[in-house]
């Protein structure tokens, strides 16, 4: 039942014995890489106007400047990951360049940074795309938690399914979004200059300041100011996701990484400005949804209960006034591409996963392909912290917002901090001045990239630091510590795992014994296993809890005529691992430079459930077998008939790693089904 | 962290190599196995009032008549038991009576209904008790939900760490308990005598009788009656403890514990007859906890938060009410002794368990000792039913007490039939006059006993199926399924695995291949281990993922000069079990008759989250070779230091099972511990 119940969340099992190797051409690389990137155009204009929006409706003659200086810092972060796709071809992205030239430390402040960030991608993308699904559809209006609850369980079970970012999937709504989104702003600004420019449905209001927000003037002004910058900011999220995917280009990869990160440089700055110049034109008005209150009608206060849309939204609904399906195109693939968005993260977070777990920063296991399981539980945990932090902030992306800039700039600033050590490096060693000249040059833009994100950290620290950025903070150094903490234990154990010239001690002879319960075909199986080993010693053994079922055993044991004498172990308090235990360490006593070989016959089924109804002791006597030095324990299987089924699924079970995506395999073709 | 809070919670391990094996006198005997039918004296007078108070105070006159109807049905269920007692002094309790006369699905019936029954008797105990508390300590009145379920939490906790009925410990409450309601009923008669017996609180009270409950007559009232008789019959749950203990009295132990069950119906009757008596006597009005606007005062009705207290509490307050300590001893004691009573379910629930596994009605892993897991899982599962029944109802003891009695009844009824079937069988064997004269009069004693308990339980299924015995039913119907599927399973599989004789095939050759990821001391311990196993063939197998760090160690390889080469399986997948898999499969077909035995190295560490960091990969490897035929797998485990602190603690701890009490041993001495 659980079975039936998991292939229909789940889907069948993903079966492909053949991954394909296809390198992206630059117009499949672009939408691949650059949906988190420009998924962020559909937040970060709301977060600028609900900021301004502090000092009332006057302010927003600062959205333009504020919407100008972010291009600026986007133009600056562009540079500088240019420089980093040529000189970290590898793709190793923000986590290498820091641990490669800052060290550890600075690595693993990156991963925690990343990490952190890969939950708050999640909760912010999906719960800006469900205000976008409610102002398309306006009976969801005031679910939006519940409606992005589902959109983030939807996302898991597909991700749990094995769907995953395969190029022309991504290319289509991407493509779509920059259409649609570039369609309206060409129609705007058409509209603007025939004069004909509707407002959009908010310019009827008027916006209160918030209490000590009118007429804000110095210091206060300039805070006000630093705060829509820092919110705008938002924009920059996940321009870095190019540098990570450098492998996946086609030759010459560096070179085509750099024009598609320029690409969508101008791209995500022309819709960026765009919009808020339409939003300014049409007299927008946007408050923190927790103050609509703010929002007058004729002098009179809203109702706290009411919903205004998204800025695209609005200004989308006003700009195709004249033919709406133009309206529901943009909000829609909007939607789209947020939720794709979110996905990348979905991605991205198992990836970093076994990067960290290889360098020892993470469960080693989850280093390995084919481990379904730490995929998958890696995939639950991301959508629950999500969830989380979606229930906890109502899905208010304002209020998520000011935890998620801090993570991302922590990581930009140490990247160009690394790329600014790489190039000094470089320099000592390169002599050619040709080289030499265009090393300098990006160090200096590099420097200038620092700058700039070392900045808007510092802006992001102060503006944002009670708004929330320290539950972010909080929970960098937890990751931190967990993950310096796997690494010490790991460095002590290899330590002291390390093998020394005194190992070759040879042990001298093999005294075995199998385990009998029952004489059955598995005990018989294991008995002539154990005896094809040829041990110096060969016991059978029984442990006695109650002598019927012993006399009846050893009867049967002298009908069969088996050549070894089977030795019953008295258990007079029913124990059954104990003796065992006992007896092993008292043979190993007797022999020191020997060795104990327990046979343990197991069954094998197919079954979660019989699984629970079998094997529970022998499992129990390995665990405690294990710490009994000088014994190895040796299972052998018999397979149950409904065993037979379960290995056929795991056979064909292969589990495409994501990480392949970004290694630069399997674009295309790693979800295809081969055979059945 | 994890392993201080558990030790904090559960408290240190219990330690303990020796069981003492002590025999109960009468004395002891007694409160041992009476604590649970003498605590039904607390809320089984309650029920006949509440169910009386439907058709107003003038049906009290029939609470006397019903308690001596309940009174006979317990004295035939009692004497029916003392045949019982002769008949299997091997203690086997119902489930084995039925088992052994009526077949293995009445067997199982009772199990269901046992199973459920110790799920019912924590809940109704626990909730009982907390009125009793409330009653005691005003302040908790109202917070009785939450009282219950802290109640079940602490008895949880007891239980997890051993704590379990010892002789003396269970003796002085439950002798406490007797003496606190005889010497109440005492005191009252004097007083009554006297003319002095004082009124109780609820005397005040007027009782509206329920919408159509008034002045009953014909089968209304019958029916009426037949509700409040069958509710009454809570009193008897917990009679049939004594003849599971009959291994544990001295000698003659039959005689012995018929004479103790003698003695239990007699104090059981008293108690019950004397309370209700009294409460008679004292003007006592008690309706339904959730009808308290049915009890008026001046004819003002009562506001529903009124809190009326538990009979035995409102009797012994007036009859205490020139010596107030007697009154709070009395309901200390009630509260104690039903506490105790649940205990009792949290000590039957895993021996049941374990005896339905020996029989292969439940997962086998149970049957056997030692196994802590097993019995603290059930402990848990006992506790979450308990509060989720206790939650569901509110911890109302009337509406949980609908849901008891069918359990309780069904198992009696099965239990006089096979005893009847019993003296029938063994009258066709004897023919000594004398003994066949007993076993008549034992026959014709049991018929009466089902005669009562058939109709008891008649009469409980008509009156409440629908107040919700059909959910008992249900549970029943649930557990009995699932014990069969089971056990349909176990014997599927014994099937399968009857040896026959074609199974002396032996493998000729054995091919060993020693796992190597790094070259530590593991592997070099396996790889030691293997050679002294001097297998046909061995091989040193490594699966690179990638070419450098293979590279690596086969250099490292080659500098130790290791006396075997090593074999590299490529995974450009980077896979790291498929290709061994694989591997072993190929070998396998190969050599059809031989064996591929496949050796890891293994790491033991002591904490669980080191767990967590080591031996997944391992882990899955093994869970995948075990489904392929022909292979054996042979852990081979390399302790690191942090093992050794584990590796005492699994050393010391010995885990008693509670199934020792009832198989006789250890009741005084079981809980000492030796030593540190």
């Amino acid at each position: 039942m659980a079975d039936v119940s998991k292939r229909i969340l789940l889907g069948r099992k993903l079966r492909s014995s053949q991954l394909g190797e296809t390198l992206l051409p630059k117009r499949i690389a672009l939408p691949v890489f650059a949906s988190d990137a420009l998924s962020s155009v559909a937040y970060a204009p709301d977060e600028v106007f609900i900021m301004l929006s502090i000092a009332g409706a006057s302010a927003y003659v600062w959205s333009w400047k504020i919407a100008v200086a972010v291009a600026l810092v986007m133009a600056a972060v562009i540079a500088s990951y240019r420089q980093t796709v040529h000189a970290y071809p590898s793709g190793g992205g923000d986590y290498e360049v820091a641990t490669v030239n800052l060290g550890r430390s600075a690595g693993t402040t990156v991963a925690a940074a990343l990490l952190v960030d890969y939950m708050l991608t999640v909760a912010v993308s999906i719960s800006s795309g469900a205000n976008y699904v409610s102002a398309a559809i306006p009976a969801l209006q005031g679910h939006e938690v519940l409606l992005a609850v589902a959109l983030v369980v939807v996302l898991t079970a597909m991700n749990l399914r094995g769907i995953r970012e395969a190029g022309t999937a991504f290319a289509i709504p991407t493509y779509a979004f920059m259409v649609a989104i570039l369609g309206t702003a060409v129609v705007g600004v058409v509209r603007l200059a025939g004069g004909h420019l509707p407002h959009v449905e908010s310019a009827q209001y008027d916006i209160v300041p918030k209490e000590g927000g009118g007429n804000l003037a110095g210091i206060a002004l300039i805070f006000l100011l630093m705060r829509a910058f820092s919110s705008g900011c938002a924009a920059l999220t996940g321009v870095e996701a190019i540098s990570n995917g450098v492998p996946a280009f086609r030759r010459p990869k560096s070179k085509n990484a750099a024009t598609t990160l320029l690409m969508l440089g101008l791209i995500a700055i022309t819709m960026m400005l765009s919009i808020i110049l339409l939003a300014n034109k049409m007299g927008l008005r946007f408050v923190d949804p927790s103050d609509m209150h703010r929002l007058t009608l004729n002098g009179v206060p809203l109702g706290d209960d009411h919903t205004q849309n998204a800025v695209i939204a609005q200004v989308s609904k006003a700009v195709w006034d004249f033919f709406p399906p133009g309206f529901y195109l943009v909000v829609a693939v909007t939607g789209l591409i947020l939720v794709l968005a979110a996905n990348t993260a979905f991605n991205g977070f198992p990836v970093l996963g076994s990067i960290l777990a290889r360098d020892g920063f993470a469960p080693r296991a989850l280093a390995s392909r084919g481990d379904r399981l730490a995929y998958s539980n890696g995939i639950v945990f991301l959508a629950v912290m999500a969830i989380v932090l979606i229930v906890a902030f109502d899905a208010q992306t304002t209020r998520l917002i000011q935890l998620y800039i801090v993570g991302v700039f922590v990581s930009f600033n140490l990247s160009q901090l690394g790329m600014i050590r790489h190039w000094t490096r470089e320099l000592k060693r390169v002599v050619d001045p040709a080289t030499r000249r265009r090393m300098v040059r990006s160090r200096v833009i590099n420097t200038v990239g620092l700058c700039f994100t070392a900045v808007v950290l510092v802006v992001v620290l102060i503006t944002k630091f009670l708004a929330g950025a320290w539950i972010t903070i909080l929970a960098m150094c937890f990751f931190f510590l967990i993950m310096r903490g796997i690494r010490g234990h790991y460095d002590k154990v290899a330590a002291e795992l390390a093998a020394d010239e005194e190992d070759k001690v040879m042990p001298t002879r093999v005294h075995a014994i199998v385990l009998v319960s029952k004489l059955h075909k598995p005990t018989l199986r294991a008995l002539a296993f154990a005896q094809a080993s040829r041990p110096n010693v060969l016991e059978a053994v029984t442990v006695s809890i109650d002598d019927e079922s012993t006399a009846g055993l050893l009867e049967e044991w002298d009908e069969r005529h088996l050549a070894l004498p089977l030795k019953v172990l008295h258990s007079p308090y029913r124990e059954l691992i104990r003796p065992v235990v006992d007896y092993a360490t008292a043979i190993k006593k007797a022999n020191p430079r020997g060795v104990v070989a327990v046979y343990i016959p197991e069954y094998v089924v197919g079954r979660w459930w019989e699984q629970l109804l079998h094997n529970q002791t022998a499992l129990r006597l390995k665990g405690r077998l294990l710490f009994t030095p000088g014994v190895m324990v040796i299972s052998v299987p018999y397979q149950l008939r409904s065993s037979a089924q379960r290995a056929r699924e795991l056979r064909e079970e292969i589990w495409v790693a994501p990480s392949d995506l970004r290694a630069g395999r399997a674009v295309d073709t790693h979800n295809r089904q081969i055979g059945k």
